[in-house]
């Protein structure tokens, strides 16, 4: 293999790879980053055997295809700190191996640009699992930013460190929608709070919808899919299988085996109807949340949120340390009501949306859940606290 | 007490004393800010009880004189979430102690601002350690940016963890310089490397120079006056005396406690005289000890550095790892010479010059110390490693 490509594009490539690479593992090869060069490009793909990226890199001098894996770590420090535009890859024999005996001897990698030269030691291709690449022709397609909305809306609602694993990723369930096209509906729930967020998206083919009681994408997966989306109209395709997701957005392909186990029958859980449904803007509210939060301990967590006399009232309670109460005007004028939060929970919420967002929360008794809604495609359920603690 | 004030400037005063307060001591007490108002201002005071910090804060409107406690943490983060403008603090009973009966009970302090309402329960201002003020008349006198710039060159010297508390700060000695002014010396080392700064001073009154054998000022003050002073013209006002050393910046006063022990005889290790001075810029030089570093282990942390035919090569090897070579062209024509460094050694000195700043290092032989100047105030020393590891 010998190559010369532009390394900040290089970098950049890494840098999206290396998500996938895992920092501790007992297994040394997923340490690394396999490199394919052929015809004017080179794909790189990283993987931790559950989680896979693989990045299509164009415009690449290719001297001499070939394969091999280059430390992923080291190597994102070497393209960090070079200084020149352009960089030279070449695999070969390691100084000292009789050249023309064995010239097939693949067992040193050079990396040179301008006055700086690093040779690595690589380990074989052959051994490194693989990377599924997208050649589906049957795919949802979604608009980048819905996806990147729906990924941030839902993804802090996951519990990756329950025993039930399917806590530990998002429910993608796909419905159709309006005028022929698709639904997505994204759900995660650590149980004590619930997210879901629905998303328009369309079918080319006839794409499969994943296992029947519904696929859950991991954490790790849309935490990396978050990071390589931008906000804007580009378009991603999502494959779902028995058993993983195969994700296209222009030349990054992510790849997840789906987590295993029933995710909760969430719909049950939001309630049908509110007896009081209160208008909010995110921002002032977010504010009186982060305020309220701050006396509080580990031993009372519970924040009293008190709707009266169009005022909504924050008070908390911290043996030792003291009391708060925050005021916020809000358009309710029925009978007093008061509901006891973990306001980590309401926080959460309110961080996701744009300051100036209006939403409403829906309430029935301070021992029922709670839901929020944003127009009609995001909705949160929040678990009160018991108010005799 | 009772006062109202600014909040972003009761929030700032607040962030500088909380430098000096620890976040884990067995002295539950020194978690706090000790606030006394009095007139048009407050002073605010925190210690953990080697370095105090105190900063005068004016403009504040006293309506009731007092002095309380404070806890650092929870109170920077009630003003740091806070939106309203102006802020006001309140000593008072706690409500259920009864009013008119004890009305000099001062067990509540309230924080209010806008529609947000904070009380906490103080501790007694009497059992916290005093703070000093700076009360001298005679001083020694430096330039705000020129003492920011020898503590930012001289800081990363010292070793915190030696059971040689010496080394665990920089030694400070004023001697007389030119046109009847003062050269206060900074020095500081581990042992392996040593920094020295030299920066202009000058005296009011008849100012002590500390300890006979050289006032050590411990790096935790210093690292807190190197947040608080500017890079501006202001002045900073330095008193040594025999345990401790006072510096007044603005309407700040670092006060701390001198380390104990005896500084290393500094000045015979500066070589002084050199073989070999080539000239450098730091920019490109540190860039090509940051590449050299990567390929290095915990086992093998050196990298040659080669002169030779006007080229500078840094050649560093890890087993299992690899190799790099990083030249750089350089003003020298004279034999080759190779000397083995700790790469992080000579990024550390490059680290806090401009990019575009020359130095010159002075080189002998591989197994004596290199000396690297820049100008004449700054002369930092590294010792090499042996060759033959």
């Amino acid at each position: 293999m010998k190559l010369h490509c532009a390394r900040p594009a290089l970098a950049a490539a890494f840098t999206t790879v290396g998500a996938a690479v895992p920092t501790r593992t007992p297994k040394e090869i997923l340490r690394n980053v396999r490199i394919d060069a052929e015809g004017d490009s080179a794909v790189l793909s990283g993987t931790d055997s559950e989680v896979g990226v693989r990045v299509k890199l164009g415009g690449v001098t290719v001297e001499r295809p070939g394969s091999t894996l280059l430390p992923a770590q080291r190597v994102q420090q070497i393209l960090r700190e070079l200084n020149d535009d352009t960089v030279h890859l070449e695999l070969g024999p390691a100084p000292g191996a009789k050249g023309g005996e064995e010239p097939e001897e693949n067992d040193a990698v050079w990396i040179r640009a301008g006055h700086s030269e690093f040779r690595l030691s690589p380990e074989d291709p052959a051994e490194f699992p693989p990377v599924a690449d997208f050649e589906q022709d049957a795919y949802h397609t979604l608009s980048e930013g819905v996806l990147k909305g729906a990924i941030r809306r839902t993804l802090f609602a996951t519990d990756t460190e329950s025993t039930r694993y399917a806590l530990g990723g998002v429910l993608v369930e796909v419905g159709s929608g309006e005028n022929g096209g698709e639904t997505v509906t994204f759900a995660a729930t650590d149980s004590r709070r619930l997210a879901v967020v629905e998303a328009a998206a369309s079918a080319t083919g006839s794409p499969g919808t994943g296992p029947a009681d519904g696929p859950v994408i991991p954490a790790k997966a849309l935490g990396i899919l978050d990071r390589v989306l931008g906000d804007a109209d580009g378009e991603v395709f999502v494959t779902l299988r028995d058993n993983d997701v195969l994700c296209k957005a222009g030349d990054v392909v992510v790849s997840a085996r789906l987590v295993e186990g029933r995710f909760p029958r969430y719909r049950q859980v939001i309630p049908a109807e509110s007896k009081h449904t209160i208008e909010m803007v995110a921002g002032p509210f977010y504010s009186a949340v982060r305020q309220a939060q701050i006396v509080t301990s580990d031993e009372t967590r519970g924040v009293d949120f008190t709707f009266e006399d169009g005022n909504l009232t924050l008070t908390s309670r911290a043996a030792d340390v003291g009391a708060s109460k925050i005021e916020l005007p809000v358009p309710y004028d029925g009978e007093a009501f008061t509901i006891t939060f973990d306001p980590r929970f309401v926080a959460d919420f309110l961080k996701v949306l744009e300051p100036e967002a209006t939403f409403t929360i829906g309430l029935n008794d301070p021992d029922s859940a709670a839901v929020l809604r944003t127009g009609g495609d995001y909705t949160y359920v929040i678990m009160p606290l018991s108010r005799d603690r």
